[in-house]
């Protein structure tokens, strides 16, 4: 293992940051210049990611660079952003090329997709950590806000619930055969907690159409608790209609899957609301997206979550969002 | 002590974030909504603090907040930018509700000094750190560069060199008798440590005025080499001429002032080229800004940073720098 000084590791950051012309400059200056579209709105946001709280020890370097990313990406994609530009702040216990290119590569490989450019930051000793600005665009007064709910609203989230929860239940508890039908959905499942994927395209083909929305990080109540408490307003949800993945379907029956799916955090799908009439609409906007969306309840006068089961009694999970501090 | 979870946490920090007009939305939602003037550039520096590495253990919450801040806006200063609005990533082993009063009163302390807005990121559970990313605009052009020393340029620093590296080479031995006019000076090197002026008014008045700019953070010779390195070009400095603090003086007699003053860290002065034709407005600068300048030297052909005693013979510090990975 070489152990660079800070400045050889700069260079090999450099090396992977990715361009856009309108960064006027980039890593290796005080500070980056960056040209932003005129008549646009910046939209700013900032997630840190700590070892052992929220990624588990053993996580690889490549995960651990997509995911820094993915979650910032997740709070534009909620907002309806256009992502353009991020920082990068990053703390390790000791400098190793080998796990820094790797850091990279999952980091610049999610940057590419979505034409992100890497343009400056800080590296420097600590406890391993990873912490992302991301900046990005909207027009003026279209952004997807947490307050903009009305009663009557559908509600609707992206993809599928509590897979990545899933995972982090079976960290320690994975008794499925190598290469059994088990051993391919709890990798499934790992690989949802591992590299989440930011509904970029989805949030902003929302724009104009949806009228609410926020990013399932911290759970699906908790989360849309948020959006309730800012709009003014309750929701009820069927637990029938919650989406599943296949992999999650096959480890965990109804029962279990149900807390999973309403209070498992990290799924980094967005949860939104629309009129009942831009049903179409938002069908539509998910196949421009390629990312599919299900309805899942209303938006209703009161406040907080309901959720009912299948003969319309409220069903009580046993924990409501990830608490960060305990 | 209370132990207030994220969300009594994010309602302590909006309470303090301070406003602007450019802040559409802010603390709140999955990002903040910012309207950047139009034909401005944005400016962006990214730093992260780690206890024990970048501030002692036993540094006090507010000093840190104000010290996270700092550090950021005197990237700002060096690039020539107007401050206007930070994200804060902090990462704490508990929720201790006095302890984050603490910290936030002393980081809108300095925020407030330069009107910044603070208006989003992320609080969690972890080791001790705080991550700020600062947002400013300059003129299309105007930005102060690394790149931009000539052959010819004076060299100038401002305030004084070395008081930080000082106050933390007396952290463990500090024997002063209390009272005395050394346990003065040893207080006045440590609020330097801890309570770094960014010299954001000097960098907007060099705008200009200076060619290369840099903030000293890693120490003159380090700093000054990144200008030397970027620009293709060396400098000369006369040892007798750097600046040192009353303190410094009092407690540091010449031969022990030098490696502190050259080599010493965390100052935050600026380092900045300029012609010697722009003298006088170098002058008139600084004093618009009442922050004293010191001429310490000239860009030379060549490479490198060599130091010059009063007799002109190659003065050599035991150490360049501090080197964050060894």
């Amino acid at each position: 293992m070489s152990a660079p000084a800070e400045f050889d590791l700069i260079a090999r950051i450099r090396a992977r940051a990715g361009g856009r012309d309108d960064v006027v400059l980039g890593i290796g200056d005080d500070a980056a210049l960056l040209a932003p579209p005129p008549g646009r709105q910046l939209v700013v946001a900032m997630d840190m990611l700590n070892e052992g709280v929220h990624f588990p020890q053993g996580t690889t370097p490549a995960d651990l660079g997509w995911k820094a990313l993915a979650v910032n990406l997740s709070d534009l994609a909620a907002m309806g952003a256009e992502p353009a530009w991020c920082t990068l702040a990053l703390s390790l216990p000791c400098a190793d090329a080998a796990w820094i290119d790797a850091f990279l590569d999952g980091f610049r490989g999610l940057a590419a997709r979505h034409g992100v450019a890497l343009v400056g930051g800080d590296t420097t000793r600590g406890p391993l950590s990873a912490c992302v600005t991301v900046h990005g665009f909207v027009a003026p007064g279209t952004a997807l806000r947490r307050d903009a709910a009305r009663i009557g609203d559908d509600v609707w989230v992206s993809g599928t619930l509590g897979d990545a929860a899933a995972a982090l239940s079976r960290l320690s508890a994975d008794d499925a055969p190598p290469g059994s039908e088990a051993a391919h959905a709890s990798a499934a499942l790992r690989t949802r907690l591992d590299r989440p994927t930011p509904r970029v395209e989805l949030g902003r083909a929302l724009v104009g159409v949806a009228r609410a929305c926020i990013d399932v990080s911290d759970g699906l109540l908790a989360d849309l608790g948020h959006v309730c408490r800012a709009s003014g307003v309750g929701a009820r949800l069927d637990l029938a209609t919650l989406p599943a993945s296949i992999a999650l379907r096959a480890l965990f029956d109804a029962a279990s899957r149900a807390p999973l799916q309403c209070a498992g955090g990290d799924d980094y799908e967005l949860c939104f609301t629309a009129p009942e009439a831009a049903r179409d609409n938002v069908l539509h906007a998910a196949q421009m997206a390629r990312t599919p969306v299900t309805r899942i309840g209303r938006v209703v006068e009161g406040e907080g979550v309901v959720v009912v089961d299948a003969s319309g009694m409220p069903w009580q999970p046993p924990r409501v969002g990830y608490v960060h501090f305990d």
